[in-house]
């Protein structure tokens, strides 16, 4: 017999009853039951319920035992009563009397207790991380992530990609985050850094001829924390393809990422790579205020700048006699009330606007005006599952499922005879006449409203996306069971700051379409072939076709102020290779954390990362960071800037 | 048509004869052949023969190209004449005529040649990297590291273990190397470090219940470079697993090394997993002078020491009478001439020995002596396949394969009457009958040696094993189409230094044979349950099984000298997770680098890294370490100490 176990805690059925097993694991919960101890014997596997009577040998060591600690017992498989089974587990059927026991590792007072689904303060599970990584939640997150991490790389490999590390300890290479660096002991003063990402590494590769490389790669970035990123380090799927144009990098990883997501989505729908729309940057920022916008949301917002030229509503008509500016509109089908307006208004100046001017159109009749409150409440609350029962307008009840209670209501409410009323104080500004082109424009009906910013879309366009997706989630439009995936394509290579001063907006190394050529013209103007991928508000993908082109690199540098010298300084691994034959080349990242969260459904990184540092970029298990050790700096030729 | 190609360069058959293809890639050689131009077009996955004749539209563009553009060309396919068919590559039956050419990438003057075999420096092939892997030798090289480690992967998975990534900015963890650390900007004056290896985590991910973990995990230490190891980092595959023995490691980790091996290893023989010796860490050290014996090797050292007791051998005779010292022997089968013998001396004398007293036995008749000088030469070099011809002691010549000329001498030596006769300065001060003894007692004959060290094994044993080494390779006793695997088991846990303080010699967190009984006696007679695998003559795999009980382990580090507190603040989150239910576990780490280089034949790791430091650290291409930016060391509270 094996000195620990002869099965795991989720192996034993009615085939093994009669037989004398050694089962090892966590004492999960232990109840006494009229003098016979029962336990949950729990491992990585499963439970199996084992218990104790006093006529067994060990009965009194038994009864010492106690949560969490960890024992190996010896007994017998016996069949449980027909009204004990268990169904819900595999080892339901059975339960082991214990004849020996041996304590393999006691447990002082917990923490935080395993069992059960108890809050804990994050602090607490970060600490005692050993602990809260035993809970089933967490166990199933750190596998779900392993499973994921295996599913990937097996699909790109698949796809006929190897897998090449890339170095950790390398050179600091400014990509636009705060390095994490290294001192070094061999050249004292001289730093190394770590990789913000395999960036130079994986085009070097694609100039070394590689042709398809991917990597499961960490990244790492001395970041100030956020709830959906890590303030140390972070995973990627990173990679990378020569002799490839922007269309065959998406036929390459949209799969992938699909594939993945089919698998491990839990049942939720996953839309297929080919309806996976592209939307060029400047429209997603019209549409949904946000290079990352979630298409489960099916609000899209619409310049609505004419209606409101030369209108009685005095601040957006003074506004747009201004250069730059436009009023957006934010439709909200089913939002057509004032208490739902107000809550919008209210949110938008939470958010730091002077407001969100709204109308909403209504019926002339308060009884058809009942029946919309109606319909709009079931449209925004029920789920489609349960019975419900509301009043007619006649006073009748109406029972049934939700399709049928909603087409009953609408009956009902084709019944009445009612004019539609636009309320809201901007209607009443502009009058019905702007008003009406406005609903008819954005395609809404009675019951619907919709809201308005005007300024620069600079200022105001972040928090109507914000708003365009509380309003979505308020009024129930989004389908939580879907993955919704959208290309967000053509992104402006440059921007321009306050003063005036040009920067690369997004990724120095990629091709701007046009070359050369393009370069010449407004810096703004350009775009480039780089990319990410949405799903359902988070940018899971980004990548891009890369600039391999010498003359076009440094061009391209010269516009955002950087000399061909201070390219060579930065870049100097890169612009080399690029001088001995470069093939065009592209690829992307996925970032694997999101990947994890969102097919977890958690919405804080730190639930599907092993050992996470916490909001100070600390952790608490390991105490990370720590005071330096005596010698320590001084052997890196450093010493620490006394604090004032 | 795909915008750079319609397939690759490996991919053209008879069957697209007559079509219209595009093909990119890199000009790996150009030849004029009397006014048309044939250029060998590769890319990552083979050759084609592309031409161009003056007919050809581009013919004067394509006289431009040089070696190691990278170039896209369109043209027709055509089948070579019979007698231009190169069978030693898929595409050698067609060739294309260029119509078309466009040019992706020109190449400045190249540093070094990618076609062909030239060697160049090292220091050139790191500046140039992106160059150098474009050599074949390179590109096999790396592919084969890829497809290993994803063999290893598969493998594990494969028996149920699961890869979890643990963190990479950690705490310092003092375990034997130096760290690389990290400053912290969030906390000035406080260090982050890396990983040495996952050995904290892994343990903490037991005591988490994850029962079997594994990962492809990047190790990092601040160490003075050697050929087999870098400077900066390495990668493992790093295991562990819960309720498990020694055992049970071995017969997990041996399937995935065998099975590898087996694939990767070249058509070379592996020894079995099932017959892999276990080899106490002693035994090894007297018969094979080192902890990682190359078992390819037959020659077995022996101690002879009581053969030299009270002999007319006066230095060892005085040797043997100090407390703790020993002669030893290394038989050298057919190393039976002076020649060889003094070469060996020689040798030892190279590696700071005084020298190698030894024997040899020969016969006292020259006919015999001629034959047996032919028969260790034949043994000695000859690999068994090409003809041989000899002259017999008669004069006739002797013709055949090798088997057949070694039976033909051996008959001959037997038609001879001779008496065996030692020679060597050792043989005549201790006399014939002491000689003849060491003979039987090391199975030697005529035509054999033996050499002998003596003092205090720790100060000849190193050499010992390297003279064995030698001995072996000299006399062609290394079988080099075999990898010859042996288990080293029982290392000690503690080692006294000269001044006669104990400290580990190993692992502090292995488990103790004996557990804390066993403690109490003499240290250095406590072994561990440590282990390692030797491949060839390398250290492959090493492992343990863990101390998880808490009062065992701060026993086991106070005779190593270090108080409680101590250890609490050295593995604070070990430490704190052992008590709170630690189950039983064990596991090794492989190194992959080495396990590389093996299969690939390799003797310098570089050789099978992508982007290695060189031998100071330094990454030449991409410059690293670099001088701190403006700023950044105040940013993280800390200031370069001026030189003197």
């Amino acid at each position: 017999m094996h000195v620990y176990r002869t099965h795991t805690c989720a192996e034993l059925t009615r085939e093994n009853v009669g037989d004398t097993v050694r089962l090892a694991g966590w004492v999960h919960r232990i109840r006494d039951h009229g003098g016979v101890l029962f336990i949950d014997l729990r491992d990585h596997y499963g439970v199996t319920q084992v218990l104790c009577d006093p006529d067994s040998p060990v009965f009194s060591e038994v009864e010492k035992v106690r949560s969490e600690w960890c024992i190996r017992i010896d007994g017998n498989v016996k069949a449980r009563d027909e009204s004990l089974i268990n169904p819900k587990i595999p080892t339901g059927e059975v339960e082991v009397f214990i004849r020996d026991m041996e304590v393999l590792g006691k447990a002082d007072e917990l923490p935080l207790i395993v069992f059960g689904d108890q809050e804990y303060p994050e602090e607490t599970r970060l600490r005692y991380r050993f602990l809260d990584l035993r809970r089933e939640a967490m166990q199933d997150n750190m596998k779900l992530r392993s499973d994921v991490v295996r599913d990937l790389r097996q699909r790109m490999w698949d796809l006929d990609f190897r897998e090449y590390q890339t170095p950790i300890i390398t050179a600091s290479s400014p990509e636009g985050a705060r390095d994490f660096v290294i001192p070094s002991r061999l050249h004292p003063g001289k730093l190394y850094a770590l990789p913000q990402a395999p960036q130079q590494f994986k085009q070097l590769l694609m100039v070394a001829g590689f042709d398809k490389y991917f990597q499961i790669a960490p990244c790492f970035r001395d970041e100030d924390p956020r709830a959906d990123r890590s303030p140390t380090d972070f995973y990627q799927l990173d990679m990378e393809m020569s002799f490839a144009t922007q269309q065959d990098v998406f036929d390459t990883i949209a799969p992938v990422v699909a594939g993945t997501f089919e698998r491990f989505g839990g049942g939720k729908r996953v839309d297929a790579p080919e309806t996976w729309p592209q939307i060029p940057f400047a429209e997603a920022a019209l549409k949904y205020g946000t290079d990352k916008p979630d298409l489960r949301n099916p609000i899209e917002m619409q310049d609505v700048s004419e209606h409101f030229r030369g209108s009685g509503f005095a601040i957006f008509a003074s506004l747009l006699e201004k250069d730059g500016t436009e009023i957006r509109a934010i439709p909200a089908p089913t939002g057509g009330s004032r208490k739902f307006c107000d809550r919008m208004n209210k949110f938008a100046q939470e958010q730091g606007l002077p407001g969100m001017g709204y109308i909403f159109w209504r019926p002339d009749n308060d009884k058809a005006a009942q029946v919309i409150a109606r319909i709009n409440e079931i449209e925004q609350n029920s789920t489609g599952m349960a019975m419900i029962a509301v009043k007619a307008s006649d006073g009748q009840t109406i029972q049934g499922d939700r399709s049928e209670v909603l087409g009953r209501l609408r009956d009902d409410l084709e019944s009445i005879e009612y004019s539609v009323e636009a309320a809201g104080p901007l209607a009443k500004n502009i009058g019905p006449e702007r008003t009406e082109a406005i609903r008819q424009q954005l395609g809404l009906g009675v019951g619907d409203a919709a809201f308005f910013l005007g300024g620069k879309a600079s200022d105001f366009e972040a928090v109507a996306g914000r708003a365009r997706t509380v309003i979505g989630q308020e009024l129930g439009l989004i389908d939580e069971d879907r993955f919704a995936f959208a290309w967000i394509v053509d992104f402006p290579m440059y921007e321009r700051d306050d003063e005036g001063k040009v920067d690369f907006s997004h990724n120095p190394f990629s091709m701007p379409q046009g070359g050369l050529e393009a370069l010449d013209g407004d810096p703004e103007a350009v775009l480039g072939y780089q990319y990410d991928l949405a799903c359902n508000g988070y940018e899971l993908v980004s990548g891009a076709i890369r600039n391999h082109k010498l003359d076009v690199m440094y061009r391209a540098f010269e516009i955002a102020g950087y000399g061909r010298d201070e390219v060579e300084k930065r870049f100097g691994g890169m612009v080399k290779a690029f001088q001995y034959g470069a093939p065009p080349h592209g690829g992307c990242a996925a970032g694997i954390d999101r990947i994890v969260m969102l097919l977890a459904g958690e919405e804080n990184i730190r639930e599907v990362m092993l050992f996470p540092m916490n909001q100070r970029a600390e952790d608490l298990m390991m105490g990370a960071p720590t005071e330096p050790m005596p010698g320590q700096l001084m052997e890196l030729g450093l010493r620490v800037v006394p604090k004032d």
